[in-house]
């Protein structure tokens, strides 16, 4: 039981880089077989679909990106602190956590946004997840009075989730090497907005 | 000639439609020959390569952003009624330039970031492009006094581009009916903060 744990979690890591790469419409059975070395029967028996498979990759991903992200920045006291621990941690998570092709979720929020399915609705119930996490962040920085009571947490949930949409872009397609810098100069302005004003 | 002209167009505006779908990847000249109910050798002809389809699908779908987003904002007397009409016409892009699949550029971005070649070249070249076009705008309203002199107008592109972004995948992914009026609000915060103190 404890090998076949150990098994599924490394078929995934390998369907995740894979899927990183070529989509997740591109990652089938097949593929996953050969780029892994097992037998196309095994892969099956342990995921009996490729949209099984999509699914289990996403939460794969999303299970690691918790670990990589949330956890860490949850643990910091203070909502601020919490705050910015969260975005410097996802900044750094497409090149810590090995993706070859780039953050998995921003690839396929593109692919999945027009193909209803199973996969789609995981990715859609992950990036509410996501954003519900930052605003419950903000949040708190509210109840501990850092920052202002009639700040709107969703709103700045969704501008700092476009700061990194934008930061991934200029990363990966524009190679801007003042990306990373221009997304906390971004933050910061965000954060400055959101004080209370003392 | 012109009637060439024209059957290009029309190729090139199926090539578009299809790769909002599809992908970039995904539009060969075969499954494009059956979308259209062409011939294989006649869209051979007119494009010689796969590659040499992208970069022209890319290129038309480029040629109309200018039409329907770019000009009739540079159209506009004053900087600030410029950058908002810019805007404003970005966002219903999508939407009132038919894209069954969302906006070619952002899906494009995320599945060509890792894939050398003449698509991706091109693709990086109309990025640059329509930062710089965020930015000159910005900079006209700073020469008009309207915007502060120590604004970075490269830093504002950035941001703005960020909120196209976030709402882009609200709208498509998340299905948010809140989008358009988060990516407004962002918006304003965003010029209010440009504004020359008075």
């Amino acid at each position: 039981m404890r090998k076949g744990e150990r098994t599924r979690g490394a078929i995934l890591d390998g369907a995740w880089r894979l899927a990183s790469e070529l989509g997740l419409e591109g990652l089938t059975l097949g593929r996953l077989a050969d780029e892994l070395d097992l037998s196309k029967s095994g892969l099956f028996a342990h995921f009996s679909s490729k949209e099984n498979l999509q699914v289990q990759t996403l939460d794969r991903a999303a299970e690691r990106f918790s670990e990589f992200v949330v956890r860490p920045a949850i643990a910091e006291q203070g909502g601020e602190k919490r705050l910015r621990a969260l975005f410097e941690r996802w900044l750094e998570w497409p090149r810590r956590v090995r993706q070859p092709g780039g953050c998995i979720f921003v690839a396929a929020a593109a692919e999945l946004d027009d193909r209803p399915g199973p996969a789609r609705d995981r990715l859609v119930a992950l990036q509410r997840e996501w954003r519900a996490t930052i605003a419950r962040v903000v949040k708190r920085a509210q109840e501990l009075g850092e920052f202002r009571r009639d700040l709107d947490a969703e709103q700045l949930a969704f501008e700092l989730h476009g700061v990194g949409l934008a930061c991934h872009e200029s990363v990966r397609l524009l190679r801007d090497p003042r990306a990373l810098e221009r997304a906390r100069t971004a933050f910061e302005r965000l954060v400055a907005d959101a004080r209370a004003r003392s």
